[in-house]
């Protein structure tokens, strides 16, 4: 493991931080800080299925080398990570997206299983080698099925190379991971919502912070108006919150990143106020808040200063918004070392805002913009598509489609069928551009029938591309979703957000002054998000809402742009379906 | 679906099975008694995860075309099966083994992931295609993980060819198929079973005839001394219990085949002798009894006389025997149809067998010999190898080990990594044929580390070789278990059980006259199992213990004989790992 990797708070001794400190000291003294050198940092990942008692309860989580979340992947802008994913499950194959990271000429190294790569079957290694070309809060995953809900996840953070400064300052930092965590396992959860009926997988049993949360009590009983008894913690149970130690008069960076499988979370400080700058390993434009909205999928930087009452302990909690909770908000304790970490705040935990307040959401969401300096998006577009979000029926089965087509991924993946020009891998036809322009986004559809498809919105090589996602109601009447929409290879710039539905002149209202670049963006209720992104990275990238069950669900497309520039597919990402029978069809006498 | 493979009795209504039979007989008139002509019978088995009630319970099954168990195959021998297995999994692997059927000249359709075949990925599509030679009484069942736990198994029924007869009359027949079922997930005992410390799944919730039990009520319960209640079925209910409509004075010919994954099992119909006259596929010498024991891998067919009073109903019974039961046993009605099916009958079920009376069990077992005509084995073998069974400790993980050897299997398939001669697959040395000559098999082992490894027996075609395999004391003291040892690729004879250690003169005792040919045998607590085979049939078998969690913990061998003669393996069973890497290397510029 390196240096910069064992800089996690979690469960590191005073000796062996010193310890690592010093070695990473000496290590660092060998590239000055005048001498800045990208590295190779090489990385083990075992991925196997371990019991955990992730909420208190014994289950069967996702872990990596025996850790769940997986280890703290931590490098430098510009360095290459080369990680060895081994696959040490009994029947299931897997990968692991780099969430956030452009994959800038390693389109293969995406980590997508049926999109960018075969998935890595059991007992096989794949190497993902990239370069983590921007600093920033970003997190990996599972991108199979709904692996990343069983738990396959962890942090990834990349520093400025060492020499360079951040454009605010602060003392230290804490890494906070946010996830929810269901009691079904993953897999039945996947045949559930593959099922006529359909079988919902209702609100989560518990929220995760670094992958620790408490199920049968909470940290905040006494304080609030709970059936739930107070949880009593000795020290080193599994699922005890990690505390936040801070000392007085101190600026902390607090990097969040949420890989939920469905909940939007709020998350805020009792006492404290949070300063936003950065948003999905972007600087942004600072701003002061209370608390903050963030959806699976997106990460956040905020700075925390520690000035109240250091004879005091304080709330840190995240609870759910934008669906009507079912689930606990978490909650751990904001320590200020001048008293014990076991005594209590003196006041109750943040209450959590309304789940159904959207106004507040979207008040929170349209502060964010990009900080000066941030690269603003070309003046005009190539081209642009609108992709209407709506829930429907297929033979029954309760799907979600994009212009109404449920994505149904191929078996063999995008990446080299397009390279290789295989015709029988999936639908050749593009799919729609648009909708209906009469389609009444305020009502049930009329004909709630679908389709399922895998087609490809093809780009050419450093196509601008405007996409306007469309929100509209769902199946039942007056009910309207959240969806956080994520792109893989690129950060677009989101360029507006609109109530109803988007209209031509909609577009003067465009900011294309400072809008905020990210790589995931929500769609409100029976609103639109419009974004900008230029198809510069040859590749091909999903473009996807980030709840888990929602992209099982068929609620995705896909991206490809000048694939013809792809160079140097690893054969490991290729030995599957049609591109693994093509690589051996000149070669089949034995 | 085939005229023939309509035959089953469950669900079919009179109507419906009329007009099977006209279409049947219209079909078949095209292949007169005197023209047999072999068919090619082509099936689509699309593997999915259902939601069925199981034993009363909803569960997530593996069923294959909705159905659980999956559709059962009957086919003439000589014909041809052409099974185009789809995985609809979302994640896993799968493939199906065919089991009992030889694969003679076809040893890549054996249906075994890591041996014969790259498991088939999510979304792809394997063709079975291979000859079933010999009429009998089979099943198949998933061969990757604990699949076959999870419920991926289905009855493969082999009638004569046309125009020929059974060596004994029957008038009609009825098919059994014996499993047990667990409410922990497939998956979560793969992890319990590969954890430290061993999360043992236990003894089965329910046992189920024909994928059918009930778990929260007997339907003998107001017979016996049980706190469960009485089953009341309307009628229509997923886990009713299939009953067995008879006439008087007939003669039935009831088929039985074992997919337990742990459970061994006994029985009995009350009032009723049965004749058994098949065993395995082969015939033997008919002999009657009460009850029969069947352990997991294991088929019968046993004639019933329906010579008891018409006007009650009678009991048919499965139960645990061989391990400490704490399981209901399994029921349902023989129902003479001169009364209703829903008179009970009068007496209380069948008791089943003390479970650790053993000597019953060796009485049963060596009451088989072949019928006059069977093949008899050659009168000596080329080589003898000696299998000790041990349970082990490797890094303090509890495991199944042979000569002190826990097998894993490689990820790369053995059948192509012989083929090309590829040495990095497997371990290269082959497994000890043999254990040491003063281990004491009646205590737990003085040293209980072992070691994991996948190495080969391998073997010249055409070598006869015997195997002993030796039981012994597991871990704990005072205890050693039945294991029913399952040989792919071929049938064995058994030359003889005993008691204790095998030693030199124990071979005078071989039977060489008439020792059945089975594909599976037992061996008994502190016993030894000797077994002839000709290495006759090119390909790499399996030979391993049938209970599902002793496999996963390593209880099987690897056997390799003549790979050099076998021919034409479909590139769809070598598309992984290094046989994968190997195919695509020369060709590797793109």
């Amino acid at each position: 493991m390196l240096c910069l990797s064992l800089s996690s708070f979690s469960k590191m001794t005073m000796e062996s931080f010193k310890t690592a400190m010093l070695w990473c000291v000496l290590t660092c003294l060998l590239y000055g800080s005048s001498l800045v050198e990208a590295k190779v940092r090489h990385y083990q990942f075992d991925v196997e299925y371990i019991y955990k008692k992730v909420d208190c309860l014994d289950h069967v989580v996702m872990g990596i080398n025996g850790q769940f979340p997986g280890p703290t992947i931590r490098a430098d802008a510009g360095d290459t990570l080369d990680i060895a994913v081994t696959n040490k499950l009994f029947t299931e194959g897997t990968v692991i997206h780099w969430h956030g990271i452009r994959q800038l000429e390693t389109p293969w190294a995406d980590g997508t299983a049926s999109i960018s790569q075969c998935a890595i079957n059991p007992g096989e290694t794949f190497h993902y080698r990239f370069i983590v070309d921007k600093a920033g809060t970003y997190f990996y995953h599972g991108h199979f099925g709904m692996q990343r809900a069983a738990g396959l996840y962890g942090s990834l953070i990349v520093d400025l190379p060492k020499g360079q400064k951040e454009p605010f300052h602060y003392d230290e930092e804490f890494n906070l991971l946010l996830s929810d965590w269901w009691h079904k396992s993953a897999h039945e959860q996947e045949v559930g919502l593959s099922s006529n009926p359909l079988r919902w997988i209702g609100e989560p049993q518990t929220l995760l912070i670094n992958g620790r949360g408490q199920f049968n009590c909470s940290l905040g009983a006494k304080f609030m108006n709970t059936s739930l008894p107070q949880c009593n913690f000795k020290g080193g149970e599994e699922c005890a919150p990690q505390i936040l130690h801070v000392l007085p008069n101190k600026t902390y960076r607090i990097r969040i990143a949420s890989t939920t499988s469905l909940a939007s979370l709020n998350f805020a400080i009792s006492n404290h106020k949070l300063v936003v700058v950065e948003v999905d390993g972007n600087y942004v434009q600072p701003f002061e808040v209370d608390d903050i909205d963030i959806y699976s999928g997106e990460s956040y930087s905020v700075l925390l200063i520690t000035n109240q009452n250091p004879n005091q302990n304080y709330w840190i909690t995240a609870g759910v918004r934008a669906r009507k909770p079912n689930t606990t908000q978490a909650l751990t304790i904001l320590n200020y070392k001048t008293i014990s970490a076991s005594v209590y705040p003196i006041t109750p935990p943040p209450v959590i805002p309304l789940w159904n307040d959207f106004n507040r959401s979207k008040t929170f969401t349209k502060k964010i913009f990009a900080l000066m300096g941030t690269p603003q998006p070309p003046k005009y577009s190539h081209k642009r598509i609108l992709l209407l979000n709506t829930q429907n029926r297929i033979n029954g089965f309760i799907k979600w489609s994009i212009n109404n087509i449920s994505l149904s991924l191929p078996s063999t993946p995008y990446l080299g069928s397009i390279k290789f020009n295989l015709k029988d891998v999936f639908d050749q036809r593009p799919p729609p551009k648009t909708f209906p322009q009469d389609y009444d986004i305020m009502n049930p559809a009329k004909n709630p029938n679908s389709t399922t498809g895998n087609g490809v919105y093809m780009f050419q090589k450093d196509e601008v591309v405007d996409v306007i996602l469309q929100n509209a109601n769902m199946l039942s009447a007056n009910s309207s979703e959240i969806h956080p929409w994520h792109l893989h290879g690129h950060d677009f710039w989101v360029l507006g957000y609109g109530e109803g539905k988007f209209k031509e002149e909609d577009e003067k209202m465009f900011n294309l002054k400072n809008p905020p670049l990210r790589n995931t963006a929500a769609i409100f209720p029976y609103g639109w998000t419009a974004l900008r992104f230029k198809a510069d990275n040859p590749g091909v990238w999903a473009f996807h809402c980030h709840i888990e069950p929602h992209l099982h669900m068929g609620m995705g497309v896909i991206f490809a742009e000048g694939v013809q520039h792809v160079k140097r597919i690893p054969s490991e990402a290729l030995t599957c379906g049609l591109t693994g029978k093509f690589l051996i069809s000149k070669n089949n006498h034995y």
